[in-house]
Formats: structure tokens, C-alpha cells, sequence
């Protein structure tokens, strides 16, 4: 009994930091994304394609979560835009602490949206809410069409779902019937899109709905 | 403190058992494989190529870990070896009591070789030890060439790591150069293949490998 109550406090002592994490975040009318994958999905690419587009026409900063390195932090700052690099030391997600301390690095006025890529992970990542008002999860046309029956959670919780690496998927099994169908039964009312971020495609798509739901939650916030 | 502690208790009693389990299984001479990797690598695919290809020689068996569904052990199940299915309901990864429950399920008389698949994770598996022989990571190309760095502890536990999806390589740019790089760094002494599945590639120089690795078991057991 001991262990399940640990745990318990664990999760406990997340939520409390997470809700403060949010309380900050919606006060300075900030949109988070919680950016979800397994490794090699393409969730620095996407980022990269979205932030090229939108920089211009709002103002964008980036939570890098990894284990260890700041490869993906370097490919980020590249695009101009500020990042910070949390590396997790072995930890497989991120948590409401870790965001925590990230966004006392950041300055948070002025901004409009801000993108935590979490720890390429399809599993633990998806049990921790750190502040974001949306979980998106990029799954790639090369993992195959079963992952979301095999790794429900993180399908279930997302509220936007993006097929990437579509320019491969004629090189692959993968059966977008059958993918349409197990999302359906999962997540009805998730926003689904298809992306090819090596060739640029759909993410024009991404922005625009991207745009509208920025826009959404500063309307509500007046 | 205390929740130190009891994390050292969890890892203590998983390395008990895992023991226990190891025991057991040298005492049938019977080799073992930790088979890992991200969802949608290829685990399963290069199982099924490797049944195929000594199912007649050797007796094969195989434990199956997945979240939810059989999926795969039904694909296992079809190439007519003993299978058995562990769902973790949401952990993301085997642990030695899961395999000691499935152990007893299993007739472990006259097998020479247990696959036992873990759920896919690049994480989290690499640090629970479960009763194998040997670590083998499968690294397919579509994830990029940057995966060793970003998630070493599975790459430096690997007795064998699996270049899968090698006919994919040229639609991406996974740099093969790099990717050997790494894996000198991390892990000098790992034996390193290129597989692809669907072209039924490379399978044949893992299975001598693998072949060779069951003898010197059994020769050292004698």
C-alpha cells in the first residue's frame, strides 16, 4: 500500500505545479502545445516548418525536452526564436517542475505561443499534464497504422493528431483506412492532419488552425 | 528520502526476481533475447523473418510485450511457435515478474532460443534488466541517424543493434557515417547489422550470428 500512496503523491504534487504552471501561462495569455511523439516522428521538423511560417506573425518561444543533448535546442534557435533545453538526465517524460524551472528562464510577456517538444516517448509523456492547453501527438507514416490500438493514451488524450512522413507512406504498409477508423473509435473529435515536413506539405493547413485556436484563447482571455 | 528509497526497493526485488528467472532459464540452456526499440521499428517484422528462417533448425519461442492488444502475438502466432502475450496495461516497459508469469505459462523443455519483445520505447526498457543474455536494439532509418545520441543507454546496453528499414534509407537523410560514429563512441564492442524486412535483406547474416550465439551457450553449459 505504501508504494501506491508514493506514487499517488507523486502525481499529486505534479498536478499542484502544473496548475501553477498554467495559472502563469494564462495570464500572460499564452497558447501551450504539448508535443508529443515517438523519437524520429518529426516533431523538430514540424516545428521548424510551423515556426518559419508563423514567426513573422506572432511571437513563438520553445521548450526542448531530451534526455540528454541540445541538438534539437540548436536546430530551434536556428529559426530564430527563443528556446531552453531540458535535459531530462535519463527521465523518459517531462514534468510540471521541469517546466517550472524553464519558464522562470524565459521571458514570458509578448508571447503568443509556446511549444514544449516533449521526450520522444509514445508512452509515459502522454500520463503528465505540465500546463499545456493541447496535447498534439505526430505519429509517421513509417511506425504503421496499428500504433494508435497499441499506445491508446497518447491518442485518446491528444487533441490533435498529425500523420507526418506522407511522402513515405507509399513505401510502407501502412493502411490510412484502418488508422481513420482506430482514431475514430479513440479521439472522434480530434483535428487530424497530414504533413510531409521534408517536402513541405500541409503545413500551411497546421498554421491556420494553429492561428485559430491562438486566437481563440485570446478572445476568451478579454 | 523515503522516495528514494522505495524506488531502490521496486529496482532491488526486479533484480531478484530477474535473477531467479535467469537461473531458471540457463538451467533449460536456453539462450535469450531482449528484443527493443521506438514503436514502429520493426521488432516484430524482423521476428517473423527470423522464425521463418529457423524455425526448422532451432525450437523457438517467444513472449510478447505489449500495452494492450495481441497484435503482434498473433503475428508471432502464425508462424506456428509457442507465444505468449504479456499486456503491461499501460507500463511502459517488461519487468521480471511479468516475465516470471509468463515463464510459467511456457514449456520450457527442448527450447533453444526465447525472443522475448519488449513494449516499444527507446527509454525506459534499457533499464530493467529481465532475465536475457543479451540486448538487442532495432533502429530503423526513418527515425534518424541522431537516436543513439539522444537516447544512449539503450544503445550502449545492446550486445547487438539492428540498422532496419535500410532500403528506406535514400527517401531520408539519416546519415550512415555518423550513425556508425555514434555507435563507436557508445558502444564499440556492439555487433551492428543492416535488416530490411520487407525486402527480407541482412536477415540472413543476423541468424548466423544468432546461431552462433546459442552454440557457445550450449557449449559452455556442457
Amino acid at each position: 500500500m505504501s508504494k501506491i500512496k508514493i506514487v499517488t503523491n507523486i502525481l499529486q504534487t505534479n498536478d499542484e505545479i502544473t496548475l501553477k504552471n498554467r495559472r502563469l501561462l494564462d495570464e500572460k495569455g499564452i497558447y501551450v502545445i504539448n508535443l508529443m511523439s515517438s523519437p524520429g516522428s518529426g516533431k523538430t521538423s514540424l516545428l521548424e516548418r510551423i515556426i518559419a511560417k508563423l514567426k513573422n506573425d506572432i511571437n513563438i518561444a520553445v521548450i526542448e525536452g531530451d534526455i540528454y543533448t541540445t541538438k534539437d535546442a540548436m536546430r530551434i534557435e536556428a529559426q530564430g526564436v527563443p528556446v531552453v533545453q531540458i535535459n531530462t538526465g535519463g527521465a523518459c517524460h517531462l514534468d510540471g517542475q521541469m517546466i517550472k524551472d524553464a519558464l522562470n528562464t524565459l521571458t514570458l510577456d509578448n508571447i503568443d505561443l509556446l511549444v514544449i517538444e516533449n521526450v520522444g516517448n509514445l508512452v509515459c509523456p502522454a500520463e503528465f499534464e505540465i500546463g499545456e492547453n493541447i496535447k498534439i501527438c505526430v505519429l509517421s507514416t513509417t511506425e504503421g497504422n496499428d500504433k494508435p490500438s497499441k499506445y491508446p493514451l497518447m491518442f485518446e488524450k491528444s487533441g490533435a493528431i498529425i500523420l507526418n512522413k506522407i511522402d513515405l507512406i507509399d513505401y510502407t504498409d501502412f493502411d490510412k483506412k484502418e488508422f481513420y477508423k482506430d482514431i475514430k473509435s479513440l479521439n472522434a473529435n480530434a483535428d487530424i492532419f497530414e504533413t510531409s515536413c521534408s517536402k513541405n506539405q500541409g503545413i500551411d493547413a497546421v498554421c491556420v488552425w494553429l492561428l485559430s485556436k491562438i486566437k481563440n484563447k485570446k478572445v476568451k482571455r478579454k
